[in-house]
């Protein structure tokens, strides 16, 4: 049995809006609820675990389906995840699948991936090269790129792995650092260009114009990819 | 006076296609005319110099305006800057931006933002904050991603600067290297996400997706950014 944690209780804005960036609107949708129109149209998931800021319980119950689980998230990324997994303890899954709602446009090729990757490996995350030349800001010192992966969401764990993880260490940015730290091995996944990280006013723009095209990209990926989970 | 240099040169070929990526088409235009329109919609430019390989030069002039000095690229990026500067040598402007057809959708207030930049600083990159988690593939260690930076272009460099630095050094992936070893300092100049970099399959799609939308966003930026290199 695989739950599906969606991470959207963050309120850090970086973003020129009122509102937290999960919570602004594109096209028809709210941000948050295309990531979890993906998991729900995945039929992955057995249970799928919405994590938002307390004041905003209320909104987000209008907007989903009775069978999603609403809870409050932490003051940080870490506790909201500790949230999540507190209330999967009673419902014990076999899998986790944690991805955060900033990156909105998640393709089910993607959670596929992860998915049938975590079945073998036991940890996974989507990960994708680091493309772009990066320096160090304190001396301007080039880095080798190709000695770097960039971590992206969906991350997948057998919930035993990211429990004990969870329960060794307490606060961290990255799923993949603390079960790392544990000892155990994380495998990469092919990542997703479309899968990037809303963070910036720049980012939304971007967004938009992809919001304006997401369904017939989405259902076309979900098409080309109906095949990957079948045993 | 200042100088655009716009490499196409590349052969490499990540993409499955035929043709080198910056030939692709993409909507109307061919992937390098869309950032050799924003060179020429820009009026920043005295000279440009177009780098493209060689068997490419007669299918290109068919397409690009006759003032455009289309040469002939090297095996390496860097030997395309170095042709490109060769051929400026006649010319001597005051400053050249540098930058890379594979990043097709170059908004004119970014090109502004660096040439403004680089009348005061000398030399100048595009650049963005790492948002993504990175780690170090061969053991993956966490870095800290706020200690470092993602280079884009366009770059831009006093002649003298980039010219000294060219003659020091022969080989870099990225131009702000050997300006930075001769004792220089770069500034950044904020960075663009439509201006990514086009690398892998997964990124054409991405670019079909804005494509179809640059238009209209090209000329929203230009007309709001157009107070912007007014002395």
């Amino acid at each position: 049995m695989t739950a599906g944690i969606l991470l959207a209780g963050g309120r850090g804005n970086r973003i020129n809006s009122k509102v937290p960036k999960q919570f602004i609107k594109l096209e028809d949708k709210y941000l948050f609820e295309y990531p979890l129109e993906s998991f729900e149209r995945s039929g992955i998931f057995e249970h799928i675990v919405l994590v938002v800021p307390e004041d905003w319980i209320d909104f987000v119950r209008t907007r989903v389906s009775i069978d999603i689980h609403v809870i409050v998230g932490g003051n940080t990324r870490s506790e909201s995840v500790r949230n999540a997994l507190d209330f999967l303890e009673k419902i014990k899954p076999d899998f986790v699948v944690i991805h955060d709602a900033s990156r909105p446009f998640l393709k089910l090729s993607l959670l596929r991936r992860i998915v049938k990757s975590v079945l073998e490996k036991g940890a996974v995350t989507a990960a994708l090269p680091c493309v772009d030349a990066m320096v160090e800001l304190e001396d301007f010192t080039h880095v080798n790129r190709e000695e770097y992966i960039r971590i992206q969401t969906p991350q997948a764990f057998r919930y035993d792995i990211i429990k004990k993880a969870h329960e060794k260490r307490k606060n961290w940015k990255d799923d993949t650092q603390p079960v790392v730290e544990c000892g155990f091995s994380v495998e990469f996944v092919e990542g997703d260009p479309f899968c990037f990280k809303i963070t910036y006013e720049e980012d939304i723009e971007l967004a938009r114009v992809i919001a304006s095209r997401w369904h017939t990209i989405f259902e076309k990926d979900a098409s080309l990819s109906k095949d990957l989970l079948q045993r």
